[in-house]
């Protein structure tokens, strides 16, 4: 008999099975009915929908009335509601903890931070996330225990590391007087496991030499390549205006990349970086909307983007934020380095930019893990906006300030996403064939971004997620964390 | 009545009469008299010969026998001596003089130092050198009051400053901490007045946007144009094997050069900075030997530097100097960054490697002024080896320790460079119409490089330096500079 | 025939006159007709009066009825105005000036910059100045002028330097980390010319060994001693809670000073070691009103001060500054040591106990030349308020504030300084037979301390300083220093 | 039946006993037959003589023939081999572990560091340490978990922390620079569980108010008081030559600790703190040897702490380690501050002057772990030579080399350290009643120093020690240590 309404302790019954005995769970079928189904292909949206799900996938979607559900099935009544694909995060850091008490206590727990991000991902709506830059192997053990259904989680698609980048404890990230501070082997352990050979030493060698050193890398388990077209300059005086790989060894690392059936995308931040990303083929552009302190990028960059069809990830940062930043600034000048808020006001004008010229954009939060007790140290808001779990949020409605209109600020965060990736086979809609990822919202999102926060209930490969369960096991965002 | 001997006092005469004036002296003429020529064409030198020099150029070279001498000629007889043209140093730097003391006490006086510089480097033989890196208007002024005769000094042609680096106090050559220990006016000002609106701002803009602003700067009283084709990292992690300007920038740079009558050069410090170069059409490469630390410049890049016939200037080190080097880094091993030693010997082996692929090489030192004080503070040798007045006699003589050719050696400190910046109309060889810039050596330059050290007398433009006399007011290298 | 008025001009004549022949003016006689003289001494004041000045000294004071003035006497008309001794400043530093830019700049003008502070000085009012830290050499050259005549400013008496303190490059005063952007013959020359011997190493050795530095010093040309009761702490991690000398090592010094017939003062931070520089016999605590930032100076020790009479110069500080202060540390809070307002909190605490109790107290300002450009820089306001011409008006306020007695103010910054360095023979009121050091104020500096400003006319030895050319010839306060 | 032999076997059953269930062990007696029992208090060795031990006390000593050994007794073989009693370490720091990795990783398990050493150091002979200085609280858990048997270990007496210096963050150990590389939270908990309240900012308090501070303190299982007679200085320019409390401080200090019925210790490091604390009473004189890099301590003082018996523990280092620390300063001079191999020196001068003056010294290593990983990562010898459980060898060596009569450093290490910490009644000594804490040495100590190594059998309060299994759980000094 299918549940004629569907009150949350049958939600948590459901997770809790699911958790439990994942494979039974999937062999059952779900149905959810009533709700207004926007499928993020761009279509209309579908009102007094029921949507069937088998053994993980869409098998069914259809009027109510035309819709037969059959026996044995569960269901989640969802009259009112609103049905999208569950969102993407087209550039995300899972397990890019950087601040050096936990870099050390958690030297070997690195995978754990990672399931613990993906939970907190999945938890605020998220089914699907792209890292573009972590330690590898630890990402690799949390995807692979995700996806074996080990532990529940965002599933996870990976890069690895930034081909061309410093480590975490190198100069693209720190004052590298820092080492005076660690022991050699500390250091060296850091740049093993986080660089693997493939760091900024790779920036020595011809395009040639770059090539087997790529190939190599490919059969590590990732899922996609990100390189450096731009560095980060690097710190303390962060400039961001460098270039990394030149444009024939670009060109090199995408054919192995290609040649590995994996997609390759490249780190931009300035005018030329990006447009050398461009004429190098890349299959992504990351945070292409950093151009630095003064020069927009100039309208014949965007209309090559447009006209290309390059997909082109970028980090929207509401004017609420950007003020907060602004006046953070103001308060605590840098000695040293540009001001982030001229940064960010310049990539606000980049993204309105793109908007308008038609670029395929995706979104992307940067993000990663914020610890609360660092966070309330540094004298910043509650929670860092663009922390996981939240930056999103802001991200989505930071696309509807900038005038985007709301089905393709949907696809910004789901189908462009998964096509972008080349895992639109499976992921990205709601239609029959795909993985059921879904979020079940209270409110329509086409009505306003806000409403993306008000999700009712989230659904991956066809299980309701229990979300008052994640994170499992938080080491970072524990609310005890003590300085990690 | 001519001379029949040449004692040192009246050469010291001439010298004095040149000095007091230089106009009555240009307007004589001058013979030298019985020593064999070697003319920096790369043909056989002519033995007894006579070189006759009226106001200032060569007006005639044949044997003796075959030469009358006018009367009223001023003779200086050099039986048994060796007379070359002028050397060259291709990259050097006439007031980069960036110790902080310095740079505080002598913040308007850079002129002076540039002065100090360019008659040490005349003492030393250097009648021509190019500055690839300085204080602009200070140089400007320098070379100016040199060229009008008001001052003694090696002929300078300069590039200004490199575009799209920091000045000295930027992060292209130091922490930037040490803004924390200066006011920011004296920041600002050496900022304006090094970087002049060329600095690594520029590389955030556009290849188009870059245009304009080099229009600018050739306007600026310089004599070539030289870029960032790589940059240095930047410090404190030093790697240089990052790129600064794009392609396409590099392009547009050369055509705003080449359209204002300027050569173009650019600085590379990697494999693949070095092929975006000789992409883009530089004019000359600097210290085209620098590839890092592991990878040798590949013989496919060597080839087509060949067949170019594109210029390259190199830093020759003595293995004697690489040694003392390497021991001073075992024993002082930097905290952060690469070590010196590794790049150096590499920088050997592509020197090696291009003399035998048959590259147009150019001597150059990249040396600047070493204060004495300092250099004995920092336990190095007693005199820098890349010191100007030095570096140059340590230069050839590692030419010869790697194998080329005399005649070669002689051309890669000459003609090879004068050629490469299109001055070859009036410098570089010693031949009719050509000023008259030449050495009277004591022994062979072709049986050993040695004996460019040699040097029995000095001419730059048909007057007989008095080299004792030089440098006539120093600031930087005075035996009593207290920390400068 | 007398001047029967006072227009400015004459008075600058007169000042001319002492500028260009001092002695003949000092020939002249000089009297002041019609103004309230309040002498310093604590008498009432004398309304009406006039003071007759021989020889640079005070010959005669009397009711204007009572006295004749002589015939060739010039006569400055005072109706309405009101005359007190030359302020003094019992705590200053002429020449610590120790901004990096500055010190190597101007390493050999240390002298100027002390007539520079000096004449400042003057100009604002202060006709005896007691210099406790700075070059000496440089002091005793800037002093010897100044009383020779051949330039004005302040009477100068000088300690030189602290007994026991690092000179401005050692670590009482900065991060030794600074030492790495100097050559090291710099930074010997400051240690060697500051020090002299007499720094931090002198805490290493006995009591007994300490006395033959101390006879050198004294022979010096130094007028009074200090030494370090308590030390710095250093930096960055300045605590000032450190005692420097030992008791008995205190006790040598004191007794060595004394046998060369010169007051000795102790340098003291906190509670022990305000306490043991009493017990070892001190002529003056310096800053005896600093304590920390948690504990108020006991009872006890205010008792044993007043009941000693031992004289203890303060640094007060109006609650407008401190309020300032508060809010600068507010905003920029420093990442290390103890905030400055807790300091001057608690010293504020310190002082209004010391009045309470009777302390004899000497105004001082501990200040030194302000940058004015530097100053700008710092977002602080336009003028440090300690800065030299600007810190004794806001410290007299300051002790307004405090609720001392007005007569008591005015003789904290006269007699009280003169008799505790034991020149009240000469110095420090309005006397028959003293130094004809004097101020002529617009308004009564007893109705309120805010008229200590409003200066008409500065008179030192008998002479009318021209304070519109003060002074001469400024380095530091030159408004078009640059960086300095 | 007793054993007639003495195998290794039965000595490691002993021990397993001993370990498993150490009551029924201490119940059983044991006697030591056949060596020669060097006492340590002074009297002539007895040769061949029985020592009987029951319930963990020593209960008879005698000549073999005199001496009935009871059945049911393990009797240990001794014959030819050496009996001292248990060695001490008057200044040892167990778990002052500071390395920032180690801080952060291992910042609950102090105690478990205590253990460690307190293994390590009965392992290496030493019965029982002082330790002056570690992280209180985790040294008493450590401390009285040994003493109830629950884990092997020297006897531990403790002062908790040093009485006016910051903790292992602050600025008596560290540059405060570190703070900006660590949460502001870790920071504190350093602060908070080191210091607990008797840190750095005791020194602001006065003399009265520093009493109910210390009173507090004695009562938090501590077995006797150290304070900071003189400071560090403190970082990155440690000098040593600051005072911390002032004598009236310092007394106010020795009488709230004898009140408490706890032995104080005042830390010197240079004469007039040593002088100072000697005035003040203090029980012992902590590193009494250190007098800074010039001047040694005067005669008059020797003779003083002569006279009035007052014990100084000393650190004696070997002329080996004096070498190999003179030339690593040689080839890695110190960019700021003093070079170790001066003070050493100077000490080694103080320690000779202070044997020939007969003042009464106590044996000390001021050591602790050292992890040999980064030992290894420091360039210095394959083992710190002042580390735990190898530093009082090195320390014994050295006294012979300064000339010590061999009773003497036996005593130095025995009973002058029991007597000066007021346990002699129990300990120091090998005389019936004291509790049977002894080393059974291959060869004769009296002979050379060097014997003391060659260590046969430690018994620890009657027990045999399993010197094989010790330490049980290293965290420290594991091989596999990684940075730690």
């Amino acid at each position: 008999m299918p549940l004629t309404s569907f009150p949350s302790i049958a939600l948590a019954l459901i997770a809790m099975l699911a958790s439990v005995q994942p494979r039974m769970v999937l062999a059952q079928t779900l149905a959810i009915r009533g709700a207004t189904v926007i499928d993020g292909t761009g279509r209309a949206p579908l009102q007094d929908a029921v949507v069937l799900i088998e053994k993980g996938r869409i098998s069914r979607i259809g009027r109510t009335r035309d819709v037969a559900i059959p026996r044995e099935t569960a269901v989640v009544e969802a009259q009112g509601k609103y049905l999208v694909p569950g969102l993407m995060d087209a550039n995300i850091h899972l397990n890019f903890v950087i601040q050096l008490e936990t870099m050390i206590k958690y030297e070997q727990r690195y995978d754990e931070i990672a399931v613990e991000a993906a939970q907190i991902a999945l938890k605020s709506g998220l089914t699907t996330v792209f890292d573009t830059a972590g330690q590898r192997a630890a990402l690799v053990k949390a995807r692979d225990a995700i996806n074996a259904g080990k532990t529940p989680g965002a599933r996870i698609f990976l890069a690895g590391y930034i081909l061309g980048f410093t480590g975490p404890l190198g100069s693209d990230f720190r004052d590298p007087a820092v080492l005076g501070y660690l022991s050699k082997g500390f250091a060296q352990r850091v740049k093993d496991t986080w660089e693997e050979g493939i760091g900024q030493e790779l920036l020595w060698k011809s395009a040639d030499d770059v090539r087997p050193v790529i190939r190599d890398y490919t059969r590590k388990g990732v899922d996609f390549l990100k390189y450096g077209g731009s560095a980060h300059g690097p710190w303390p005086a962060v400039t961001f205006n460098f270039l990394a790989f030149s444009p024939r060894a670009q060109r090199a690392i995408i054919e192995e990349g290609h040649a590995a059936g994996l997609t390759v995308q490249a780190h931009v931040t300035s005018i030329e970086s990006l447009d050398a990303a461009i004429d190098a083929g890349v299959d992504i552009i990351t945070h292409g909307d950093v151009s630095g302190i003064d020069t927009p990028i100039p309208q014949a960059t965007l209309v090559k983007l447009a006209q290309r069809r390059i997909p082109v990830s970028i980090i929207p940062a509401t004017q609420r934020y950007l003020d907060t930043e602004r006046e953070l600034y103001t308060r605590y000048p840098p000695k040293v380095g540009y001001a982030w808020p001229q940064f960010q006001q310049l990539s606000r004008i980049n993204q309105a930019n793109m908007i308008k010229a038609g670029v395929n954009l995706l979104l992307s939060t940067d993000g990663s893990l914020s610890n609360p007790v660092l966070v309330a140290e540094s004298g910043r808001v509650p929670v860092d906006p663009a922390s996981i779990g939240e930056g999103h949020f802001n991200a989505l409605l930071a696309l509807e300030e900038l005038g985007m209109a709301p089905m393709e600020i949907l696809k910004s965060a789901t189908s462009n996403i998964a096509r972008a990736y080349q895992v639109d086979g499976e992921l990205g809609t709601l239609e029959p064939g795909k993985f059921a990822d879904m979020l079940i919202l209270d409110a329509d999102p086409l009505h306003s971004a806000r409403n993306y926060r008000g999700i009712h209930c989230v659904i991956k490969g066809g299980v309701v997620v229990d979300r008052e369960a994640l994170p499992i096991a938080p080491l970072i965002t524990a609310k005890a964390a003590t300085g990690n």
